[in-house]
């Protein structure tokens, strides 16, 4: 079995972006040299999504809509109780929950084996600061 | 380390329904020859989810009604961006978000090491048109 | 390929609570002796979840008033048609949709792959009988 482990850092200018890393996925396949296989891609933070969708602004655009009505940002700490640990972030919290920690994605003939529309997001909640995604692969 | 893939093709006759896939998943378990392992199983589109829950016809109708109330459909382009590329599938998104992409089951002693009432579900929310599910099996 | 297999039992003596199982995998990844591969760690029930989010109490009741809101404990079976069975469980059915069934870690160098915030945890929203968590740990 080989295995092979990648840290990404990403950068976001804002509080909640979605940034497509099917390419820095795909780079780590190839210095993996798996061919069949898995790999999880996960983020290394709990205010923080990596989850698969469409690479379409419009739907963008809608996710953070639809994401700010079900779990809107309140820094009140009588909203949102964690936010009395001097914290603003409870609900990047949950938006993360809608949206996932992880996605694992099959390698099959050394490739990513994706649908024809299925790219791999980073989601933020909670941006303007450095954080990490995890990408490891198993296989052969 | 052995592997197995098989795609499996749902072609769903309407907008929303919920499919039990487990025995699927179990025939290409039996094909792969694997007794220790896991086994991903995950929708090739983003329209669509593959998720565990029970296999009871009460449960998917409050899902169905539940999905439609935090996730509306709407073709209206002023209320989905998504819907301005000519799609009216944006809450279909959105649904899939909330059942999820994928599920990973482990394999143990030859078969899916599932709890009594667990069931491994194809759920389409954008149908009246054939879709692919993976199903990867990684062991030994 | 080595694979490890152990099965916890949870006792949550309310309806809905969150434990870290943290440390539980630790304990079986030790017992392993896999020092780079995954673990794959899931409910086998249908009404409880496994995630990765913060150990802090005041989010953890931020989670549940929030999940409270966006699927109501109802027992009325003219609410939820699952509840025409017997149960009166359906919300905790959706609870555990939006919370997740498993995650997958990394194990790196022997160790669990997390990030400064990550914790385990096992959430319930039906309980007050015990129910069991699956741990699989997969890799060389």
């Amino acid at each position: 079995m080989k295995s092979h482990t990648e840290y990404l850092t990403m950068n976001i200018p804002c509080r909640m972006a979605f940034v497509n890393i099917t390419p820095q996925v795909e780079d780590a396949l190839n210095k993996s040299g798996v061919s069949e296989g898995i790999v999880l891609i996960n983020s290394m933070h709990i205010t923080s999504s990596v989850f698969v969708n469409d690479d379409e602004s419009g739907l963008h655009h809608d996710f953070g809509k639809w994401l700010e009505g079900l779990a809107p940002f309140n820094p009140d700490p009588n909203h949102y109780h964690h936010n009395r640990t001097g914290e603003d972030n409870a609900d990047a919290h949950m938006k993360r929950q809608m949206m996932g920690r992880e996605v694992v994605v099959a390698i099959t003939n050394g490739h990513l084996d994706l649908g024809p529309w299925e790219q791999i997001f980073y989601g933020e909640f909670d941006g303007n600061r450095p954080k990490r995604v995890l990408v490891k692969i198993i296989g052969e």
